[in-house]
C-alpha cells in the first residue's frame, strides 16, 4: 500500500517523495516534509503500538508540525473492524500535532486509503486492486495539495 | 439485514423477536424489551438523521433502557467510508442510555453486522451472503445472551 | 460560540464571514464558500439530526464542496460525553466531502471548539471564557488559512 | 482514578477485586476475571502504546475473553482532546475480544470514567471530585453487574 501512495504522489512533478520505514525516519525529514502519510495495520481494532509510538515521537515543543498536511493509511483482516478506526486514530493524533486533514482522491477513500486482507473475496496474497487504486489517489492528491500550497508561500 | 438478523434472533428458542420499521415502533415494545438492535445506512459518513430522531425519541427521564441490550447493524455504500462510524454513533447513544453493548458472532462482525452494498464485488442487488451471515450470528448472539440474562432474574 | 468563531474570523483582514442558522444557508453562499465551519449541540452523544440533514442536503454530484476547509465546534451538557464524537461525525462528514479538514489554535481545541454547559463547575448559563477562547481561535485559525489558501490561486 | 474504580467495585459485597499495573497482570487472572476495566493516559489523542500492547498480549486463539464484562476509564490533560478517543480505543478492543461493553452509572460517565487533568478549572494536582465520582460509579455498576451475571449460572 505505502509503494503505491509513493507511486501516486511521484507521479506529480515537482514533488520529492520519500517512503522510509517507521523505525527510520530522520526527524529532520519530518521537519522538512510539507505533508505526512503514517501508515498502520489493524490490531485489535486498533492503531500499531509501534506506528503509535512513532507519532509519539515527533517533536511538539513549539508545535513544528502545525499546518503540515496529514493523510492515514490502513491494512486490516477484515472488513469494518478497525480500519476506519485505525485511520481516524492517526488523523486525532495529527490534528493534535495541529495538522491539515486530507482524505483520497474518491469517495470510497474519504478518510484514506484502506485495505482489506483476509476477508471474503479479499484473501489473495497481493492487495486488492481497488485498494491499491486507493493508494495511488491518495497519494497523488496529497501531492498535489503539497504543490498548490508551496504556490502560495511564492 | 434486518432480517437475517431477525432470522438468527428466533433460531434461539425462548426469545420474543419483534421487527419493525423505526417510524412504527410502539413505545411501550421499547420499553419490554430486554434487547434492542439498531440499523442504519450510511449517508455522509454518519447515521440517518431518522434513525437518530429515533433513538433520540426513546424515554431517558429515570433512564428506564438502562441495562438493556443494544447491539448496532448498518448498510454503506463503499468499503470504510462510514460503516464503522455509524455503527460507533449507535453504540454511543446506546451507551449514553446506559445500555450494555454487544458485537457479533465472530470478529468480523465485532462492532455488529455491517454490509458493504457498492463496491468492489460488492455491487449486487442483494447483500452479499457474507454480510447476511455476520447479520444471523448478531441476532442470534444477542438473542442467547438475552436469555442467559433472564435467567439471572428468576 | 458561533459568534465567538465569527468574531474571531472577522479578526482576519481581508475575509468575509458570514454566520448563518443551518435552516437558512443559501445553497448558493455554500458554494462560494472556501471554509465552512458547522456546529452541533449533542444528543445522545451524536450529532443533532438537523445538522446532519443540513450536511446531507450539500451537493455532491461533481464533488464540489472539493478542497473547501472545514471544522467543526461543540456544545455538551457533560465532559467527554460526546463532544468528541459530535465535532468527528461533522469531520467525518466533511471528509466524504472531499474537505481538507482543520482545528483550532489550541491544542485544546484540536478537534474544533468544544464547549460544556451543564457538568461541575461549567452550569453558568454563559458559555464559560475557556471555550469561547476556543471558538475565537478556531475562527481565527481557519480564516487565516483560507487567506494563505486564497494567495495560491493568484 | 483506577483506585476509586476499586473503591467504587469493593463496596459491592461478593465481589473480588483485584488492582494491577499492566506491566504485572498474571494471564491467569485475566482468564478468570469476570470483568475488565482498562484505563490510559491520552497521549496525541490516542491511547497509550504500552496500553494497547497490554491488550493485544491478551489471548485470542479461542476467544476466552468472549462474553467477559468490559469498560475503559482515561485520563487527559485538556477537555475533549481525546478523552473519548481512547476510551473508544480500548472499548474497540474489548469488542473485537467479544466482550460486553458497560459505561458508568451517572449519563456522565456513560463511555467509561474520564478525567482531566490540565485545562481551565482542572489544574490541580489531585484528579477533581467529579471524576472520581465517575470512578466510583464505574466500578461500582460493574461489580453489580458481574453478581448478576453470576447468578444467572447458577
Amino acid at each position: 500500500m505505502a509503494e503505491a501512495i509513493g507511486e501516486g504522489a511521484r507521479s506529480v512533478e515537482g514533488v520529492e517523495v520519500v517512503l522510509v520505514p517507521i523505525g527510520e525516519v530522520n526527524p529532520q525529514d519530518l521537519l522538512n516534509a510539507q505533508a505526512i502519510l503514517v501508515g498502520s495495520p489493524v490490531y485489535n481494532g486498533n492503531i500499531a503500538p509501534a506506528v503509535q509510538e512513532f507519532i509519539n515521537s515527533w517533536p511538539f515543543e513549539g508545535r513544528p508540525m502545525k499546518d503540515k498536511l496529514g493523510a492515514a493509511f490502513v491494512t486490516g483482516g477484515g472488513i469494518s473492524i478497525g480500519e476506519e478506526g485505525v485511520m481516524f486514530d492517526i488523523l486525532r493524533a495529527m490534528l493534535i500535532h495541529g495538522m491539515l486533514v486530507i482524505g483520497g482522491e474518491e469517495v470510497e477513500a474519504a478518510f484514506g486509503a484502506s485495505a482489506i486482507t483476509g476477508e471474503g473475496p479479499f484473501k489473495a496474497e497481493k492487495i486488492d486492486p481497488i485498494f491499491l487504486a486507493k493508494g495511488l489517489g491518495l497519494g497523488k492528491r496529497v501531492a498535489q495539495k503539497v504543490l498548490i500550497l508551496n504556490q502560495s508561500k511564492k
